[in-house]
């Protein structure tokens, strides 16, 4: 097949996020909606849609070169692969997200050794079975099919399972005993796939373009012109942050400034910069922020 | 608890019908869309949903006293409980599914002993393993999230999967090697519960009324006049299938015939009777059907 | 406009079963999704979609002729209306509905006049200060314009709210202080329109065929064949419920028995009928039951 | 192929109740949302679905043994079918659908002629031009993708639509000048098909039972018990309309009388037949009448 | 609770659009479909969804700090709140909003006075009174539960209803009679709340910010080369509206010019700049713009 | 009128990308979904939702002065209209899309030529005829009213068709025979109105922002800092591509550059730019790139 980079596309959960990020980063995708095979502008680029679940196994296996999924499913998997970037997105937001033993409210078990001969429902078996026998702990640990949160207490006495805001397990009653995975997307690669020169270069770049989409996703450009008299105030309030590019005008003795910023920073930043003396504040959005 | 019957209702593909099933044996079950428990009209029978896949797990355990699941959980869950009644529907039609092993229409796996070494995925995997063992033949068998059928030939060389008409594999290209399960819907009870007498009784009410309820949707009833000269050749029509009841007509010579059957043999029987002498025929639905 | 009868008909949660019942009863009605004026098969009928709210306020004033509407809202807009028939359905069941007083759980009040002085957000403003004033308690009452189960404690110390099954007050966290009205639907009318004679028979023969099509809802008719001997105890069972209607079958001995019963008794009865000999019980649905 | 009838079902508008219809004649048929081969559970049938529009057109070529589709395009594609029979439903009611000429309603156009040189919008381009040239009109008939409605005044001086109550017309002020077209629901056969006795019996065979299930959509059994006292006046009431079934009570004096009726007439009957002395009154739903 | 600014979010019409504008203001919010409580990425702020109509409500009570409702709701409502800010957005476009009263198009009614003695269907029924009053006319103003274009002229005489286009009032043949309130969307605050100086400041940042994303909506960025001896013109044409960014470039002679505009200008601008010589015109879209 | 333009805007398929078009290119439109005249916020345009289809039809009528079709239409139609600009967008992406001639995968015509005597089933039916009647080949060409792809091999031997990808003919095993026209949307003009000098400036003006709009959604913009010693590496990369625009920095010796890009291109070259020296490489996007 020659020059073909075999990659594994997480369908659900991920997918809308992660053909988001693919398309800032410059790729664009075509989904037919009967189709498991997006179709890349780049035909270099062979990619298939498989649940983030599996993944992990099928790039084991060599049947993909590379993908994308999270750390906790190559975990669950026990897939030796090549960890080779982690990217910190989600199905909503650009946060991790968090894998708990919860119990109910009104449960006696407050601690990892109270579930002690207890039976545990969860969507990651493999995963939660390893940790519990690395601290000692036996239980009965099932797999569940989904509606894991309203399990207990009758169908089960605690749960394992993935939380973002924990606001599903609040409404559902439940608290959490402990927290057993912290998880964020990850591209894997296969380790034989990753020794080949052209596929890892290949992945390299993959990887700079989706972590310059991803950076721009939390940044923007903030422009500002500021009067000689202003200039050191106005700097040393961005230079606590990040070194601006700064540009003479035409306007004798003023001088033009950018930079680019977090997002988050902003709101408190602005205030401060106007009453500093600068004018002409805006803020434009960005497609890469190159590392 | 006292006088309570603990049931496990299916969520998921086998809901929708076996409320309606339920609704036409003569109970009402309200059922809140952010709820787990179904309220029935009769306060000793406590619902919960749980999806097929688990139930036997639950009823096997005794957290639940009886339940409706398919055969091939119960024999996938490896649960030892007791098979009350075979009810024949499934999610759209009134005929059992099967589980096939199904390969690409062009792959060199011909029969069971090709599968030696294969990938296999499906979300059938314990029985799918026994099964494989018993027959002698070792292969890799994985557990998979879904999208089955689009698989092979790259994820999987094989697939085990559930098929009613066989659309879905002939779509995806796929051939049947073997049918491994034949497979409908059970009423099934935990062994401990079924030796209490109060709640066998209930459960028997409970299995008369959806097999009257099952047995009305196949059947519909027929009414028609017949006059003494014809009377003869009617008759031998009708209880070729089954024994009409006869009345007296106030009109002397005339008879009215009734008789229930099933639906299926409606459509060639009707214009036999009509060219018999039959008159003022019609056809009218039935709720229950007493067995 | 000479014969015709102005009806109003109920716009939101009462429509899809009022038009139901009225199918039932054996009228046609077209409602185009962009129109106000349901269409009725019968010339003499004009329609006019309004919400249950306001439809006594406009029978009150001679708008309309007529109208179907909760007995709350007749109550609210202290409309003097002539209550033709009372029709027990709702959305979703054929109960009455409730308006209750409902405070958090965890709410110090506990009893209608620990109400003093407190907020009170409802849709039902007038009879909730009517009641309260009734009952010498004042209290703030607000009109809330919908979400009002979420209200409490921050926006409003109590609620006043309908409740079909009280679950939406338990997911709120919600307790029951006091029901102060408890409501179903009525088919009202315009007190001059009542002594038209015409329009008065007009109105008699729709709510006739309305709680003939209500009853049927309820009722199932039941079929079976009894030999000489069973013949006495089966009709004991069945003369304890209603009277059958027996038929004489040309099988010497034999009788045809049918009855129409309510189908809650049916259930218990089946089991019954069948251990007392009568054999062929088919049970089928009804369209209209004649008071 | 053998004993194979080739049938045309219409895709679209009527699909719905045309499969609805097939039903309750006794076939049960499977429609997979991505296939246009419904599947009837009669091996001998074989169905494509088409556009009412083309139907006509493939049976006249013989790629259809039969079809069902509407009478205006059984003409506009000029078909040479056998018109086997007429069924009075359509994608809503049990009416025929009227094709209209009409014009804004401030238009100057009042009758046929006044079309002359005009410009004609409709998707019924052939049997309009035809209509025209029989009444001596030159006008420019234009094919319309659709929104036919809204094209006059601007893109279109006049149009020729299809209407089932008007309302349409009615909502885009546009004026009906002359109704040129009433269609209903045909059952079509291929002349060379017909003349196959295999299939003109079985097409002859679906047709009865359509018709069946057609007849019992607009028909209801009616049964009461009438005292002897009373006979004579029921008698009366039904013989007007059709002449019911009389059955001997064992209760001595009494019958049982059964009749089928419009379903239209029995709420004006009903009142009438209680003050009768009819006692019992039951109305039932019926799944078949046949003729 | 410290340093938490409580604010009302408006729950319906306006929900989407104030979402996207904090968004772009900087603020992250997730609302749980099931929740009525938006988080914000600002710990120090508490939001809750309240329907507008209620917030000033809320907001007068000292229950809210603060929230975002329109002027029309304020005044309905009467409450007396601090009006920090104007921000001219709706439900979809960026125009204050009007209400007006209308009477069909062929009433009789053609000016305020001939409302006398007339019902008055509405949502606002307050305001409207109070209006009518200040005016000399008594009318009987009712409210309206939805629907309210469609009660003319039966169930009112006149409506007062909100309109953005008129479209709908057009639709429903209705005729404006006169514009009796122009509403926008408006920032509140409790004033006991306002005189609490960390709480002023967190609101006044707020503002700023919401501010200048709705400027940025709006506005965009134009950027173009000029050669020395074009620069005249161009800056003749810029400065007219807003004085440009004078930038040398390392191309001697060649200066580059940014500027900050109306987006609506830009389409008569962009020809007028290339005929003066500016070549490499770009335009730019804008997150913020600080007044 | 006088100074108004009546354009068409395609309504289906290229609806919604022609409505975003405009927006970027600076025209807001409002869409009522209830109304065939969408508004734009210049008065000077008064547009009118037609399909594509029929848009050219009108154009060449002088009903409309202009408007967006496909090319394909324009020449289906035999319009004679003025072919003012070429705009390289479809329904999804913006490349031209293809009518082509396929027939089953395993159909024995392989060339034009086979097409003798066969059905063609398409939409394009005019210019279908007109193809072949050029290339000497006489065959049945019929009108298809939808799911053209499925007709082959039974309603059809082979069918014109609009493809964009092939998918759709690849999933119903279909082959192309030849590709019989290439199409694009096209901004047509009424030759009339095209002589109109106030018209043609205002669709001059028009067709230079769309095609602004159109390049700003293939290209991006690119700045970077960039040390004297490396300036001339990085100059070379971009100058390869586009000239960029040099601006001296503050920080003696580094030079800020600026490129408008594809953004095709952007994903080779910023590794490239990266290693030769640029630094803070960012990328934004745009609204205009004026040609």
């Amino acid at each position: 097949m020659g020059k073909i980079l075999k990659l594994g596309f997480p369908k659900g959960s991920l997918q809308e996020s992660t053909q988001k990020l693919f398309k800032k980063a410059g790729y664009n995708i075509s989904v037919d909606s009967r189709s498991y095979y997006p179709v890349f502008d780049d035909p270099e680029i062979e990619a298939m849609l498989i649940r983030a679940q599996e993944i992990a196994r099928y790039v084991d296996d060599g049947v993909l070169d590379c993908g994308l999924t999270g750390k906790d499913w190559v975990l669950e998997q026990e897939a030796d692969v090549k960890n080779v970037a982690e990217l910190n997105y989600a199905k909503e937001g650009l946060k991790p997200i968090k894998w708990v033993i919860a119990v109910p409210n009104n449960s006696k078990i407050k601690s990892l050794k109270d579930l002690k001969g207890k039976r545990i429902a969860t969507e990651l078996v493999g995963f939660t079975k390893k940790y519990l026998r690395s601290k000692g702990v036996r239980a009965k640990v099932n797999f569940s099919w989904g509606a894991t949160e309203v399990k207990p207490p009758y169908l089960a006495d605690a749960i394992v399972e993935l939380t973002e805001t924990g606001a599903s397990l609040k409404a559902n009653n439940l608290r959490i005993i402990k927290t057993i995975l912290v998880s964020n997307t990850r591209f894997i690669a296969n380790k034989k796939a990753w020794k080949d020169k052209w596929k890892r270069q290949k992945m390299e770049n993959i990887v700079l373009l989706l972590k310059s989409a991803l950076a721009a996703e939390q940044k923007v450009g903030l422009k500002m012109n500021v009067p000689g008299k202003s200039s050191k105030r106005v700097m040393s309030l961005l230079s606590a942050i990040q070194s601006p590019t700064v540009s003479p005008l035409s306007d004798k003795g003023w001088v033009a400034l950018e930079v680019i910023i977090d997002e988050k920073v902003v709101r408190d930043l602005i205030p401060k910069l106007k009453s500093a003396g600068a004018s002409g504040i805006i803020e434009y959005p960005l497609n890469k922020v190159i590392p």
